[in-house]
Order: C-alpha cells, then structure tokens, then sequence
C-alpha cells in the first residue's frame, strides 16, 4: 500500500488526528505501537510494506504484524478533511504536549487517546484542574435528577467543572442544572463532536458547546458505538479529580466509570439512596467496594479538593438536624443532670448522691447546668428547668 | 461507717451486685478500684473508715479517696435484697469467670460492667458468639422499619443473634421481626430487667424475655436515666460481634453506639437511605467514617461473619437486576459485535475493518457471537440475531 501524499508532510498533531480514525479508542495494540514509534513514523508503517528501517529486529517484526492490522482502514484516510470538516464549526484537535491536553490523560498510558476533538469556548486542561464527574443511570429517578442537579448546582458555586457523558438521566441533570447555575460544564461524547448522541439532548448538548467545551476522542462524523461508550468512560474517569456516582444500577457503565478511576487513584464517591431502590444498589456496591458516601454538594466539592483546602464553615451550620437539650454537655454535666429532680428541688449532697458522683463534682455541674439554663437554684435546692 | 452484716460473707458475685448499685454505669474510677482490688475488698474500703492494708501507699490514699465517694450511697446497700428480688421472676446475677459472661465485655476494660442482670431462657454468652446489633431511631420511619424487620428476618435464619435496646422504631422493629422468624433477640436495657422501659413496649419486652434474654448492668428496680442509656449503649456495642445502624439522625444514640462499636474493632454497618431523609443523615455520616455499607440481610451476615465463613451462594443469584445483551461478553466479542451489521450482512474482513480488529480475531469472535445466538451467518455474511 503506498503513501498518500499528505502522509509526507503531516505533523504529529496530523498524525494522531489520522490514528483516531484509524484504531478504535483504548486499542492496546496502537496505543502501544503509537508510544513506541512516534505517531508519523507508526503511521508510514501502516502504509508501507515492509517494515521501517534497515535493521529487521523481532522488536520491528512485531511491530509490522501490529500495522497490518490496520492497513485494512487505511485506504481512504484524509485527517486533513476532519480537520478541515471540525475548523467549519470552531472545532480543534488538542494533542499531549499541547497547553490545553488535560495531563491527567497520561495517566492511561497507552490506553491514553491520541488526541482529543474539541469544541467550546473553554480550554480543556484548565477547567479540568478543578472537576468531578458526575454520572449515573439513564433512566434516573426524580431523586437521582434532584441530587445530580443539586450537586451541579453546587459545583458551579464553587467553581467546580461539572464533567459528564451528556445521557439522558443523570448525565443530563448534571450538565443543565450546571449550566443554569452558570457553571461550567464539559461532556465527553461517544460519538464525534459535530453531531449531538442522543439526539433528545441536541439543545442541551448545544448549550454547553456554547459555554463550556465538548470533547471526543474519535473524529467527526463518528457514530456511537457500545465499545465506545465504554472506552469514553475512561476518559471522562481520568480527566477529572474525581468521579461521583449519583443513581446505578448494580452493572452500569458509571460503575464502570467509578471502578476506572478507582484504578487511576482518583476520589470516587457514590450517593447513597433507598436500599429498595434498584437504580442505587450499583451505588451501594461502590460505597462496599471503597468509594466514599457523598450526600449534598459540599461533600462532592470536598471530595475532590486538596486536602486543607477546603473551607467547609463552622461545623454544624449546614448539617445539625436536631439539636436536643442535652447535646454539648460534658459525661459528668449529663449525669449530674440527670439527677437533678424535675419538680421539688433538691440540694447538692442529695443530687450527689443520686448521680454517684463527688460532692465536688456536682456542685461545678451543677454551676455549669444554670450558666446553660438547664437547671435552677430553688430555696435551698436544685431544680430543673423545663 | 461500719460495715453491714451481709458483707462479712460476701463473695465475688453478691459484692459486684453491689457495686452495680453503688456505682454509674461506666464510672471509669469504680471500674479501676473494683479492677485492682477486688470487688470484695473494694467494698470494704467503702465501709472502712480509713484504707485497707498497714501500708498507707499513695496508691492506697488514691483509693480511700475513690472509696469516699460511694460512701454516701452504701447506707441502706443490701444486694441479697436485690438478688431476692430477681430470684423471684427467675433472673440470674452474671459476673466474669461465669460460662455465660460474654467475653466481649472484657474489651471495655475498666468500664465493663461490674456484673449483668440477666431474665430469659437464652444463656448470654453462647448466644452472643455469633450476633449483631441492630440499632436506630426512635423516630424511625416505615422504611427503617421495614428494613430493620427484614435484617430480623434474615438473622433469624441465618441463626446470628440480633440484640437491640427495646427502644420505639428500629429496636423494637427488629426485636419483633426476629421473634416472629423464631429467632433469637436480646434486649439490653438501660433499667432493671423487672421493668419494662418504655411502657408501650411492654408486650414486645416480656416476649423477649421469654424467649431471648433481656440482660441490664443495674439491679432491678432502678430507673433508665439519660446516661444509663448512653453508657447501655457501649453493652450493645462490646457484646455483639458487630453493629447495625438502620436509621439515625445526624447526632443520635444509635451513632454514638456504632462508634463505640468501631473503636472496639467490631464491625459496624450502616444502612443507605435518601439523602433527603434526616432520619439517614447518621448512617451516611458513619458510612463516611469508615462503617460499610450494607442494604441487605445478606450483607448484615456476611458482616458479623467470620471471613471465608459465609456462602453467599453463586454470585449474581440475588442481586442481578437487568442483565443486558452484552453482559459476560469479553472486550473484544463487544468490538465486533458493534461492527456486525444489523440488517444487510458483512463479510469478516469488512466487519474487521469496522472493528479496527484483526481479520483471524474477528473469525473467532464471529464464531463466539454466534455460538451465543448474537450473531448469524446469512448468505456469505454475517448479521446481528436481534
């Protein structure tokens, strides 16, 4: 098979943009080949005969036998029409090395893309340095859509990407609810940037090409597949600090999802839900397998914030559902409280004597008990308040 | 003070029956001096003006100093009267050392009990080897009921022990659950066993004490008091092989129980709810605190199992929701099932080209989708069975 006469002088950027059309996504295989040679130099051994150089080394036999596998698409490939095709609507190819390739990719290794189309106002690398992915079942719940949109909601306010895979559910709770908070919001698409999957979130899909950035590691114009929706997955775990799980089935792909960036040794959280519940039961199995239990917004920002970084306020003010009377008080405080009497009044060696404890004692809680307005001093006695 | 004449032939058993009156539940001073005197000699030195021994140690001093303090309660002291009492509605003084003392209260060291009241046909210790706490608020909802009633259900036949404080709401619905699954429960009380505490479970407590065993720290006759219910607690949480919390508020007992539970190194489970529940904002916090997360009874057994013990029975068995048509499929059986066609057929090396596979990988994949009734041969090509 001879070179096409782009092959010539195309760049690395060319090249990959080439090998995103050619392999599919998280293909060993060329993720390998593609690390070992350089994207042009596995590219012209696609194409040529035999293989490259003059030393036939078994390492170089290997690789030939890979770049046949490939030769069989090779025959009409022009990245430089996708490139064209994608530059019509704004669009770019973001290659490693680039300021805006989102590091966290390299974690992959050669299951890292080869490059990313992307298209929005928003650079990747930087809106990714403070993300969490929230992903969840299809068909979500209003409770699921309801926490999805609260922590959304959340995100924004602090300056939290909201990372997800634009499905209906709790992908698409998650974005909207992001993007009327007017935070920003980034979906990793299946399919080729140019065209919106599934089509019901065509506006929604729109809507954050215009604000935040749609990103796909396969060119324009191509169609989701199952395989590629799971290897999207691994993209949307590794670009991001972290990975919340809201509804699950117990096999889902956000299970997938969660489980690949548990491996990457990014934060995973699930959201916990009603144990009769079938769409939490795959979040439950995440909470058993080590993801951490998050239930409102300042969990998820938690979660993927530097440790000590983060400043939740004074502990309580969101959370204390109830505070009872005896909530603050000191063991000893509690149990000579419970020994002073309800109605007549009793004195300090009597409520000692009740509460087991020393005279001494009683009388410093019993001070502390009426500094609180717990308990009060009636003729001789002690009384409690009501 | 002068010594009652009851004490000159007190042994062990009748002297920690009295230390169980004299002193708190959990009163970390009694608990030292009974510990390394004796409960016996501890006694004494209650009664005896000045310390025991010629030797007038600072120990010693430290001792007559703790002794002081029971002083004031030991007037009318006399266990045989209590010990009379209980004989009377067939109850039992347990104390360490006895077959039936629970070994697991060893663990609380200073704070064990000084011995424990106990009424029901059920000896402590045998039903205790393999038993969990299932625990949570009074307050409960229809949903912590129904699953509290469930895990009854489940332990029951899974002959684990389910020990709870005879409480309103998730106690009360796991004691019932269990007795009705002809399964052995326990309620640990924060009064003495001849009275029911509260009033409304009165029935459910006398069934218990029929059936299981109710067990209590102090004698009969005294009355629950906010510490006595929280030092109950630790009880249940030392006793037990693990412990449950099915529902709980943000600041509640049923926490305070799980985390005694875990500084215990017992396992301590939690059960999800809806985030939107205050009732399961303490289970959620425990799961964040390291407690696992458990939905189910299954789970709650394998729990306070021990490891490698349990079959669960095949995976899958239980908890398979929706199994979709390429679950079990391996990587590769996926890529090329995505790249058969569904209506017109294709041939292998066009399917492979599609897949971004091998030719002889598609050939053998084809002939797997096949053999799973995924695949079918039509004319010269292949087409996806739908």
């Amino acid at each position: 098979m001879s070179r096409p006469p782009w092959l010539d002088d195309a760049d690395e950027r060319v090249a990959r943009a080439a090998w995103s059309r050619l392999a599919e996504p998280g293909d060993h295989d060329a993720g390998r080949f593609v690390r070992r040679f350089g994207a042009v130099a596995a590219l012209r051994q696609v194409y040529d005969r035999g293989p490259v150089g003059v030393e036939v080394s078994e390492r170089v036999s290997q690789g030939e036998a890979v770049a046949a596998r490939w030769r069989v698409r090779a025959g009409d490939l022009d990245p430089r029409r996708d490139l064209l095709h994608l530059d019509r609507f704004g669009g770019r190819v973001v290659v490693p090395g680039d300021p805006e390739w989102p590091t966290g990719l390299d974690d992959l290794q050669h299951r890292a893309p080869f490059c990313l189309w992307v298209r929005g106002p928003r650079s990747v690398a930087p809106v990714m340095e403070s993300s969490v992915s929230v992903v969840g079942a299809r068909a979500a719940t209003w409770y699921g859509e309801r926490v999805a949109g609260d922590i959304g909601v959340g995100c924004a306010a602090a300056g939290i990407t909201v990372v997800s895979g634009a499905a209906y559910g709790i992908d698409a709770a998650a974005h909207r609810a992001t993007l009327q908070a007017d935070g920003v919001t980034v979906a990793v698409l299946a399919c080729g940037v140019d065209r919106g999957y599934p089509r019901g979130n065509d506006r929604l899909i729109e809507a954050v090409a215009d604000s935040g950035c749609l990103v796909s590691e396969v060119p324009p114009g191509s169609a989701p597949s199952r395989w590629r929706f799971l290897e999207r997955n691994r993209l949307i775990a590794a670009m991001t600090r972290g990975t919340v799980v809201v509804e699950a089935a117990w096999r889902s792909g956000a299970q997938g999802t969660a489980h690949q960036a548990l491996e990457l040794g990014r934060a995973v959280g699930a959201v916990p839900g009603p144990v009769t519940s079938a769409l939490s039961a795959g979040c439950h199995r995440l909470l058993r397998d080590g993801a951490t239990c998050v239930t409102d917004a300042a969990e998820v920002v938690e979660l993927v914030s530097p440790v000590g970084f983060l400043d939740l306020g004074p502990p309580g003010t969101m959370r204390v559902a109830a505070v009872g009377e005896h909530d603050g008080l000191a063991p000893l405080e509690l149990r000579v409280l419970d020994a002073v009497p309800l109605r007549s009044a009793a004195g300090a060696a009597a409520i000692a004597r009740t509460a087991g404890l020393p005279l001494e004692q009683v009388q410093a809680g019993l001070g502390r008990l009426e500094a609180r307005g717990l308990a009060e001093v009636v003729g001789r006695g002690w009384r409690r308040v009501r």
